[in-house]
C-alpha cells in the first residue's frame, strides 16, 4: 500500500532540542563543581531525571525541577538561593528560546506537503511543544499535530485509529529509535531514522532488537522526499 | 438540536484539585511567615504565578516552580536550601495524591454514559493529567479526551471540528465560567454551570459579560441527567 500519511517527531528532528538540554547541563555541571568538586554532578542529575520521570514527564519544567533537587542534595542543602535562582532563569530561558529549524526542514517539509498529509507527532510538555510549534512557523504545514505524554505502541495505536489511518500507508519520521520507530514498525508501519548528533540517555535502544526491514536510515531530512517516494 | 455529545471538564467538576493547590498555598505562607513576617505572600505568589503563565502554562511543576522563585524573592535570597526542598517535595506530593472524585461524579457519569456520548475536555499539564483521569477510575466511561493547553473559543472550536461535533448537538460542564462556559456559548453551544466551592482567581469572570440564555446552573453534578433531558 502507498504510504498517504508522514507522521513527524518535532524534537531533534525538526528543531533543535537535546543540544539546548546539553549546554544547560553544561552549565548545570560548572556551578555545582564550585561547591562539590569531587562530586559526580552529571551522574546524579540524569539519576535525579529518571527517578522523577514517571512523576513529572518529559519538558523543560521537569528538568529545571530535577536541577534544582539535584543541586539541594549535591551540597547537603548547602546552595545559596541565589544559585537555585540561576538555575531557575536557565529553564526560563530555555523555554524563551527561539525554535531554530534543523537544515533543510522548511524545504523538506514543503516538498512533502503537497503529496503527502503531515502529521506533527511528538512528546513532551503540552505547552512548551504548543509554544515551540508556534514559534517555528511551520504549523500551517502540518494536517494535524499530536502532543504525546509518552511515544509507545499503544499511543501510536490510539492516534492512527482516532484519525482513521492504517499503519500500511503510514511512515513515522523521527530521531529516536525508541520513540519514533520501534513503536511505529511494531504497529505494522514503516519509520525513517534521521539520527541526530546527540541522543538523550533515555532514548538509546539496541539496534538489534528492531526489525530489519520496513525502516530506513537517512543522514538529512534533505533526503526524505526522495526515500518516501521509493519506499 | 438535541444535545448528543457531553464535554467534561476534570479539575474541580469531577475531581477536585482547586483544594490540594489551597492546602499547599496556606503551607507556603506558614513558612514564608518564619522568615518574613511582614510579606504579603499570597500576593507575591499570585504575582509571580502570573508572570509565569505565559511561560509555563498551568498545572503542578508550574506552581512548584513559581513557588521557589516566590520564596527566593520574598526571602532576598537568604531561605534556606533545606525549605525550598520542602516545597519541591509538596509538589511531588499533589501529583502523587489519588484522584479524589466530587461527590455523584461515578454515579451521574455510568447514568450519562449510554445516552450521549462523553468526552473529557480539561485543561493543564498533559501528564499530570493523563495520569490523575488514570487513577480516577473513569478513563473507561469517556469516548474521548482531550487534554488543551488554554480552553478558549478557537481551542473549543478546533475540538468539535477535529471530531465532527456540530455545535447545536454539544453542551459542555464545568465549573469555571470563564473556561468551560463563556468560550462554549460563543460558539453557539449549550453550557451547564456546577460552581465549585473555590476558584482560582485567574478563573473568575463577571457573570453579566454572559450571554442569558442557552446555559444553566446546577448545585452538583446528581442534578445533571435531569437537566440534559430538559435542554
Amino acid at each position: 500500500m502507498a504510504i498517504s500519511v508522514v507522521g513527524l517527531d518535532g524534537d531533534d528532528t525538526l528543531w533543535h532540542n537535546e543540544t539546548r538540554f546539553v549546554l544547560t547541563q553544561t552549565a548545570f555541571n560548572d556551578l555545582l563543581r564550585r561547591h562539590v568538586p569531587e562530586a559526580d554532578v552529571e551522574g546524579h542529575l540524569a539519576e535525579v531525571e529518571m527517578k522523577n520521570l514517571g512523576l513529572y514527564g518529559y519538558g523543560v519544567k521537569a528538568f529545571t525541577l530535577s536541577m534544582i533537587e539535584s543541586a539541594i542534595q549535591l551540597t547537603g542543602g548547602k546552595i545559596p538561593a541565589a544559585d537555585l535562582e540561576v538555575i531557575l532563569g536557565w529553564g526560563k530561558r530555555m523555554l524563551m528560546e527561539p525554535t531554530e529549524l534543523l537544515d533543510g526542514v522548511e524545504a523538506a517539509l514543503r516538498e512533502l506537503n503537497g503529496r503527502y498529509d503531515l502529521l506533527l507527532i511528538t512528546k513532551g510538555d503540552l505547552f512548551d511543544q504548543e509554544s515551540k510549534l508556534a514559534r517555528s512557523g511551520l504549523a500551517d504545514l502540518f494536517a494535524g499535530v499530536e502532543i504525546l505524554s509518552e511515544k509507545n505502541v499503544e499511543s501510536y495505536r490510539t492516534v492512527l485509529a482516532r484519525r482513521g489511518i492504517k499503519a500500511e500507508e503510514f511512515v513515522m519520521v523521527g530521531n529516536s529509535l525508541k520513540s519514533d520507530i520501534a513503536p511505529v514498525l511494531a504497529l505494522g508501519a514503516r519509520a525513517v531514522h534521521i539520527p541526530y548528533p546527540v541522543t538523550w540517555h533515555h532514548e538509546v535502544v539496541p539496534e538489534e532488537s528492531l526489525p530489519k526491514s520496513r525502516w530506513h536510515r537517512l543522514e538529512g531530512i534533505g533526503e526524505l522526499g526522495l526515500a518516501l517516494g521509493q519506499m
